[in-house]
């Protein structure tokens, strides 16, 4: 056997668009991990894991598959108001966690899972921020950490999702709670800023509308909003969720500093072909987070596989997740209150 | 004589560096117009204008050469504070004038201005929101008015003076007031985005810093003012003013569609040069905003011509002038006392 | 008067796409010049001189022109195989000429023509390399002459024609001698790069191929010419001549450098619009030449009145001229025969 | 287990640059094969594949590793003039063969290798042709083959490396023989052009220099080479090698067609971020090759075990490795006589 030894064995709760892409990532690109249980509700993506992935046991109740398994680790991918309750039981039952963001949507429930998460401090808990993982806001980051921008000034945080994407949401907001537009699109943004510039926000101005996609108003849903954050320490930062980008899948980052200025993911990319034709001079651009970020996550899968085996913690803490969810809150709060909403964190 | 016939006769106040650029087009550029006389403080910049550009008569005393000229038109580029005065003598004199941007810094002054103005409306009075004549702006309302991008949800106006020009900024604000980074900065912005969207701003959430040049704090000016806007149709608009890019002059426009986006100077190109170097590769970027605009400049002066030669008035009207005024004032008033400030025009 | 002293009165004989671009230019925008008079074998476009332009006096027969009028420098902008008969005549008359590019066609005119010019080293005689006048050349121009990108290694140059003007080019070619690929659409490239290295190629391996246009077969006409040129210094090079660009008018200078490469005009963007649509993300393309060499177009006529004024003469020689179209004609030689050709200048 | 079943025992001869890229990804990223032996001359390297990567037996002789190794497959990864030995010998003893380009530099000796080929259909042979994987050429053979861009009228294949490698390059080829500068850094671009117009090349103008790195002329090794090819069905091409790019790696394809152009790799971005700064607007380059197609090396090896395991034999075949080789000496033996060179394939 020439493939590193293994030493974790793994469950994962949801196989849906990004679980499936966790389970893949697992099997076929993860060193030092099997993926050996897997839960879901729906009977085909189980009969995907077991034939095409070769996962040995598949379970339609999470507990059980908790309960019966041999397994390390867990990943959780369900829908986010299931993470706590999910995450607290597997933490109680020893198990590592992985779960994806945002953390729930419930303050009170994750205030209650990071308790029950503190008083395991043996056990790795890690949360999906996986744009921590992506090379490009690695490298701006290694940039700005350097100094070669100066002090930030200010930053703007673009998560807009494709039209391509928009039947997919309104089918899933009709049935599940999104959390409102800051928490579903710019949790990653708030991260990111607080991330770069070690500073919290003190005061949110958050707007929503919906001139793109009126339908989305029966549901309770916005398809665009907009917050203006002051920090603690000065800077000012901008956050724009939206679910109708033309092009592509646009998740920009902007950090303005004193000495030079950083963008990330100005144009969504999709490869590195250039077309000239009849409209003019075009760069394709990807329609997709998944494609986007697909190096990204397996990174942060393989951190926390190393985090499970060295006994250590992730940079990224649940304070951390408990933070940007309150803030994404907030901006969504001054939306519908119409008025600033001062943040205590 | 192969030049078209002269029709207008003109005099100009200010020759500084917005001035004599103006003065240099309307000698060397614009048809129909002769440049007959020039005002101002500076003995050098007279005698330039008297012996590089052949401008006969020059003067110290603007009144003295509005009583004394034989002249059918006054271009005011003074400092703000003066041009509502200077603006009243000369519409009250009969001429037609052509004037700087912003109107003032005083809304009361500026309120008699535009009643003096609305007295004379057979006299033409124009504002310089060149902005409006720019190739590129033009191209990107063609295409909004076609409704290429679909409805407009969101704007962003940055304008953002390069490091290089710090100094000449510092003395300038030492002297003489700004009128704050947002009337300074983003007025051509407000503009573009009342002509864009045809809505009106209600509320704003303007914040300032001083990160990159904390010199500036003891001038009482700001290095860098962000500000969220809610427009009455429910377009969302963020503004930047700044004076400390590192890169160049960075007027970027963004305008989120429904349908299509589009950037304006997303970078400031200085030509269509591309350099590979060690460094990566890179497009120069521009340092002066004459520059940029050198053709909108050109363009908005010949418009006025035109307008003086047929009696007609330009589209951007004293109210538009006034309205960018307050709202900038706005954006501003909103930093200075740390809370949402409504806005009525 | 504010307008500098008129010193040229001056005649146009063509007035077609590019002559009448020089009339109104002449007309509107160069100082110390009078246009006094046309030529043109076509009523309206003489009557549009007339009317539009106030150009007093028009013609049909040039050699009246000449005679008749008191005229300091003529502007030839007629059909390339005309330039070295009006030249030669305009020269015996004593006066100044600006001669569009190429010189001619037929080596032995221009050779007599050169003699022509030579023996009137008082007059000045100009033509029309305008690219030496574009403000992207001239700072390429600069970075190299500063020896920011080492010695020069290689060298690309693209001369290629939207789509958009195949059928005004049939009818040209059916009509007139276009001098063939290289000549019509890489003369100017050429002078670049004699320009940019100080050296002269010794030989050309050129092809042709009528791929995107096989109409143009049957009136001598090729759509692509490729040629690779060895430079007497070392450098090497290469042409592409075209005319079927779906995007726009693709007119690349590509200079590699020992320490750096410089592109010129990567991509011919329209202006500083960038589109975000389901395309992608797009720079819309120029379409016309005149439209991206407008400055340079101007600032090269400006140039020749001021030689006019000056009694000097310009950079660009007729000998220079006369090579470039020797280095043209090799190529397609080497094309029509099918083998190397060596370049004896 | 979780993973996909081991169906490929394998061993690789060579763990250079690119020969431990291999082996790290046989080992972390392949599914289905086993990496159980390793052949070096270097101690360190086979420490590092025993101790890092889990290699079970490591040699210094590739014959006694074949012999004694019960292996279904081996890895050519050595310098290339061994490559026919080393295949010869792993087909004779019964194995699978993946072995990297170019498939080595003498005629005679490749063309017995392709005879021993021939003579094992049943034995997958396979050439590293990787960037038919890269997905950004797929994308552009795809709109090719679609239609997208109408018929290919031309084409351009850069293969330029960095600065940064020249001192390694300038070692390696004192020790050994590069091919020239052509079959070294075009083979690819020969391949690619093959591929895209399904045309065969006639005839070749090469020219070589060594401007930019004069102390290759004592190797006997060109810093750039240039060549112009006519294909048998009118598309022309240009190849370009180099090895003193100051920006990065420059691996660009052009390809221009009747109804649109496309361009690969037109600047080699490092990842998605833009630098503003003094210099101006700043895409950071890549350096190395090995980065720029991690995937596509992945990718092809994937294939190569997927024939192993269903006895398919790839796309690119051992005639198409000769052909390439072919085509890139015509460039050089152009370059060395001073004269065109007619191909026969």
């Amino acid at each position: 056997m020439s493939k590193q030894a293994t030493v974790v064995k793994a469950g994962i709760i949801g196989l849906g668009r990004l679980g499936s892409r966790h389970a893949r990532h697992l099997v076929e690109k993860i060193q030092g991990i099997d993926l050996i249980a897997a839960c879901a509700l729906d009977d085909e993506q189980l009969k995907w894991a077991h034939d095409d992935l070769g996962v040995a046991n598949t379970y339609k109740d999470y507990k059980e598959m908790i309960d019966k398994e041999d397994i390390d680790a867990v990943f959780i991918v369900a829908p986010t108001p299931f993470h706590p309750e999910m995450t607290i039981y597997a933490m109680n039952a020893g198990l590592n966690v992985f779960c994806e963001k945002p953390l729930g949507l419930d303050l009170n429930e994750v205030n209650k899972m990071a308790e029950v998460i503190n008083r395991h401090p043996k056990q790795v808990f890690q949360s999906g921020f996986m744009r921590r993982y992506d090379e490009s806001y690695r490298y701006a980051k290694k940039l700005v950490d350097e100094g070669k921008i100066g002090k930030i000034i200010y930053m703007r945080g673009y998560g807009i999702d494709p039209i391509s994407g928009m039947e997919s949401f309104t089918k899933f907001a009709t049935e599940a709670d999104s959390g409102g537009i800051f928490v579903d699109m710019n949790i990653h943004d708030v991260d990111l800023i607080r991330w770069f510039t070690h500073q919290e926000p003190v005061q949110a101005y958050g707007i929503t509308s919906n001139i793109a996609a009126p339908e989305l108003e029966k549901i309770g849903e916005f398809e665009t909003g907009v917050a203006q954050l002051k920090m603690d320490g000065g800077v000012i930062a901008t956050l724009i969720g939206g679910r109708h980008a033309a092009h592509g899948n646009q998740v920009e980052l902007e950090i303005m500093g004193s000495d030079g200025w950083l963008r990330v993911g100005e144009h969504p990319d999709l490869n590195r072909v250039t077309v000239f034709s009849e409209n003019g001079v075009t760069k394709p651009s990807l329609q997709s987070f998944g494609e986007r970020f697909d190096n990204a996550f397996t990174d942060e899968v393989q951190d926390f596989v190393h985090n499970v085996e060295q006994g250590t913690q992730p940079e990224v803490t649940v304070e951390d997740g408990i933070k940007a969810l309150k803030i994404a809150k907030a901006c969504q709060e001054s939306a519908n209150e119409g008025q600033l909403v001062n943040i205590k964190l």
